[in-house]
């Protein structure tokens, strides 16, 4: 017995020896014989309640992120992350403010409210731009399966060194940093926040890229120092599109909304339409993991006694 | 003796048996004997005097229209047009418009005006969208293999039937376009103006495509009937991204800049600094054609005697 919320449910195929329940995990469970639930990325009450739910054995979450979720898990519950779920999303965001903050899509914007038919001459392109990715999972390689046919490099950068793939030759040591940012003219952020990463580009970082170089970030706020890509924006020497910010949501009154040469989405990179055709696709290849082997793939945590 | 603009003289590298002069075509010509010269995309008066060039043998545009030129041909003077130069920029500024308006960023970018964080819930993607190409030339080709790993499906329309080719399996012909209308989100406009094509996206059209769709035009104004446009869009059914508009600049108070679900760029799509060196691989090509051949390639007009 394995629930999945309402979201995906109708995009779950059957599948020959279970039967799957419609659950959103906010009020009671249709059924207490649950084994395997899938979370929404909804707000999910009832998580703190899964120890009601006796025979269950795996928890699929619609997040990267686990962290919420983790210390709800009872003894020996297995709990596994959406894993490639958002990529295409959030790969497709990062592409987005690439074009928009080349092609100078918000300054088209402003002049249409105004009526105003706004010609220039030296205009930016996204093609033949060296483009730097660091962080080369999921979203990585699918924003540079996207940026390929637009006629750009892509360099990879990973926690460490390795092979490359039918995009990049190699993947470079993120300890490359120091000597690829000045070589490169977008920058794009996608690397989970951790103690190794946060702040991992900050004013040292931001020195090294060349002018007018564009900064995107499409990981965690708090990977990006503030402070610093206000100081280098605001000269007007290098420029930014940011979908997560440091703090988020941004307050109210904050200066980087002004910062010139600054775009800012308001972290809608994941989710959207793009989200319950690829979930309901993982949970479908969870499920038959499931049947097969009794457990889940991608296991990020297990309960344990307390 | 061969003339190229400034803006690509030190693009083109040195061919053998060749010299190349500098020259804007705009005051005296640096030399009498030049053989071949190149347009530049900026204002060259010196057009109205190619007579006065006695071994001009052939012109080199620097857009693909030719209108302008063909009438001050000297005869038996070859002119090529820019073939393949601009598809790139224009491609591009195609999959900005489209992702722009699919990921909501004109809203985003008012949102950050007045400093406030917009979520919304129901998010378009690019992702699994149907893509409609009118028009298949090299812009449609360079816009579907960008649109191909954004995961979404593209169907080619030109003005005959013919064979595919590695993006599409065949290429419909215009008479298709009333069934195909009604089985795609997003339709792109991109073939040349001529009596044959203008007005071809009119109410018909329009109100063949599906709810919500969205029309992106990078070919011409004219090429879509802007009341109807106005009418579809300002309903709420229907959405579009332009970059060209009818009439051309859009004049202060016209309703179309303040049609809802409407994001308007001021004829950006080609030039650009994607353009000098994809100008200055051209010209190359043409000057090895013209010292193999004595004549250019892609010749669009022969000057005639009067």
């Amino acid at each position: 017995m394995i629930s999945v919320p309402a979201v995906i449910a109708d995009l779950v195929p059957p599948v020959d020896g279970v039967e799957i329940v419609r659950w959103d995990v906010v009020d009671e469970p249709p059924r207490e014989d649950l084994e395997v639930i899938v979370v929404p990325q909804t707000p999910a009450p009832f998580v703190k309640r899964l120890h009601e739910l006796p025979q269950l054995r795996g928890v699929i979450l619609s997040s990267a992120g686990f962290d919420n979720v983790v210390r709800f898990l009872p003894p020996g519950v297995q709990m596994a992350n959406a894993v490639g779920v958002h990529d295409t999303a959030t790969a497709e965001m990062a592409l987005a403010l690439m074009l928009a903050a080349q092609r100078d899509l918000p300054d088209y914007v402003r002049a249409q409210d105004e009526g105003r038919w706004l010609r220039r001459e030296d205009r930016r392109s996204l093609a033949d731009q060296r483009v730097l990715l660091v962080g080369y999972g999921g979203i990585g390689r699918a924003l540079a399966a996207r940026l390929l046919p637009c006629e750009t490099t892509v360099t990879a950068v990973a926690s460490r060194a390795r092979d490359g793939d039918e995009y990049v030759e190699r993947v470079h040591p993120v300890s490359d940093l120091p000597a690829l940012l000045p070589e490169h003219d977008i920058v794009v952020v996608a690397v989970p926040l951790s103690e190794a990463t946060r702040g991992m580009v900050g004013a040292e970082q931001l020195a090294l890229m060349p002018d007018d170089a564009l900064l995107v970030n499409v990981g965690r706020g708090p990977l990006v120092d503030t402070d610093a890509l206000i100081a280098e924006c605001g000269s007007g020497r290098l420029r930014a599109a940011l979908d997560v910010t440091d703090p988020e949501p941004l307050p109210d009154g904050h200066p980087l909304w002004h910062t010139p040469g600054v775009l800012i989405s308001p972290h809608v990179g994941g989710g959207g339409r793009a989200y319950p055709p690829r979930q309901a696709r993982y949970v479908t290849t969870q499920i038959e993991h499931y049947l097969r082997t009794g457990g889940l793939a991608h296991v990020v945590a297990t309960g344990q006694e307390h």
